[in-house]
């Protein structure tokens, strides 16, 4: 048990993972709302939006408004996504704002990156490595390699830890290559593969080839082992997490338009919190704001704990 | 990782613990059906009904029909459930078709049993008595001991396994003082307290005090943790679980009228194959048989598995 994080740093993406894929229109003035109103938690790092072409992400078209009007939080860092040179334009508008990072994205699937990005792995790298280079030319620094599908993939099917690690490996010579300094590698469950004895042989590898590399999972609830999953990575000492409130989001891959998306904070946070791991979030102001965030999308999310309410009210009235 | 099983006892409880909570009504065909599915995707362990007051319990009503009507399939035990003399008769008129075994069923918290049975803790366990020495003079083996609210209550708070123990004692000297020979302890999260940490802290405990009982796990997934706490029991050596497909079920206690029911069968079995350890289900057959169950009931079940499909498609795909 001495793996286990005292603390972790979560990453809520709930206004960015859940605006790209609501049927919408949801308001500016909603997004606006949803993102100040996380801010309060005590949460410290929030995805607010996504640069991307509006005619692909309708849902994201008002994203330089949304970053435009929310009150920035002292202490919390917002940050943004973007796939090209013109949505890191857009962003860097925000530079006083935003709080801009590069990262090295890859795929450990081929079939992926095919089907999501028309590429070629080998492409993809030459595209990331143009990438990597126009961030470093505009002074913003490339900091973490992502590696999507770490888990498995509904093009590929089970994904070796091999290709994670050689993933990896490409990503780190890319980094090299234009003497960024790698601070830590995101490994993402995109389509709901991960089950925790993978977790735990994919997280150990990666830790024993990167000792010094901060390991970060983004899980997705495809399949109802997220929390199970967190729980793993957990114990393996992972200290970082990605999660959407309420579980905003969902899963644009082949044939699952009706499955769930990403981790729900504020279970991770329960999870966490009695654990005895710190998370910094106050729990019910979390439920009440994934409630907000109910409101806002108008259907049910996918989050029991938002139902049920969390065991403070309870632990009060009976001490 | 030695603890670990290498088959586990799913015992479904979907029919008894979802229709006895759905608004309704369902028709007593239709419980059939969905009986007789469920005996067809590999389960061995069917709760198929509950002998209640069908004033208190409507959804209930047709418990005798239900029995009677369903085709029983070679292999399977088919359960009920029942709370008193009446409800044991009932039972015992299907002795021919289901599997008629008794349990001492306790709970960890005074204010639990006071609310849910109007009964101080002494006078529960002067029920449990008289009730051991009817089972027992029936000639029904009283095998079980189950301890509800194990982990936690919304009317008492935390439960300490002292608490725990202390109540397993209790049961312990029921059985003592009529010869029953308890062979397991079922610890049931009743209203959703459970943890990681509380199921290894309580399942250890227990386990150290009988080592020679067999320990089930009753969870349920109030607040997104149940399939984490799963995997804790897991590791834990826990090799009997009961659930529901797809989620059925529901929480009728203090305030949580919207909150999940039992953990997922589906999800549960799922966990278990990925972690190599056997189930005998066929997962696909039982994702279409909780579909079933959702055409049914006529809502959303909480199972986000059966809304995304399992990975054996994918994996048949890619291979």
């Amino acid at each position: 048990m001495t793996d286990m994080p005292k603390s972790v740093d979560i990453h809520e993406e709930g206004p960015r993972e859940g605006f790209q894929i609501e049927p919408g229109p949801i308001s500016t003035e909603d997004k606006i709302r949803l993102i100040e109103a996380l801010a309060e938690t005590g949460l410290h790092h929030i995805q607010a939006c996504s640069f991307v072409n509006p005619r692909v992400v309708p849902g994201w078209a008002d994203a330089a408004e949304v970053v435009a009007g929310f009150r920035a939080r002292e202490g919390v860092d917002y940050t943004a996504l973007w796939f090209n040179g013109n949505g890191l334009e857009r962003a860097l508008a925000f530079r006083d704002k935003l709080h801009i990072t590069g990262s090295i994205s890859l795929t450990a699937s081929e079939g992926f990156t095919r089907k999501n990005l028309n590429r070629s792995h080998a492409e993809n790298l030459e595209a990331m490595r143009k990438q990597t280079a126009l961030h470093i030319s505009h002074g913003v620094p490339v900091e973490r390699i992502g590696v999507m599908a770490a888990f498995g993939c509904n093009y590929q099917g089970d994904i070796t830890t091999e290709q994670v690690i050689s993933t990896l490996e490409d990503g780190f010579a890319i980094a090299a290559e234009h003497g960024a300094t790698i601070e830590r590698i995101s490994l993402a469950d995109t389509m709901g593969w991960a089950a925790p004895p993978r977790i735990e042989r994919v997280v150990g590898e990666v830790r024993s080839r990167w000792p010094d590399q901060k390991i970060g999972l983004h899980l997705h609830d495809t399949r109802g082992l997220a929390v199970a999953n967190a729980h793993a990575g957990l114990r393996m000492g992972v200290a970082q997490f990605d999660s959407t409130a309420g579980g905003l989001g969902g899963c644009p891959f082949a044939g699952q338009k009706g499955a769930a998306g990403n981790i729900c904070t504020e279970e991770l946070v329960m999870l966490c919190e009695e654990m005895g791991i710190h998370t910094g979030v106050d729990l019910d102001a979390l439920i009440e704001v994934a409630r907000m965030a109910e409101g806002i999308v108008g259907h049910v999310l996918p989050s029991e704990l938002i139902h049920a309410g969390s065991l403070a009210n309870f632990r009060r009235a009976a001490a």
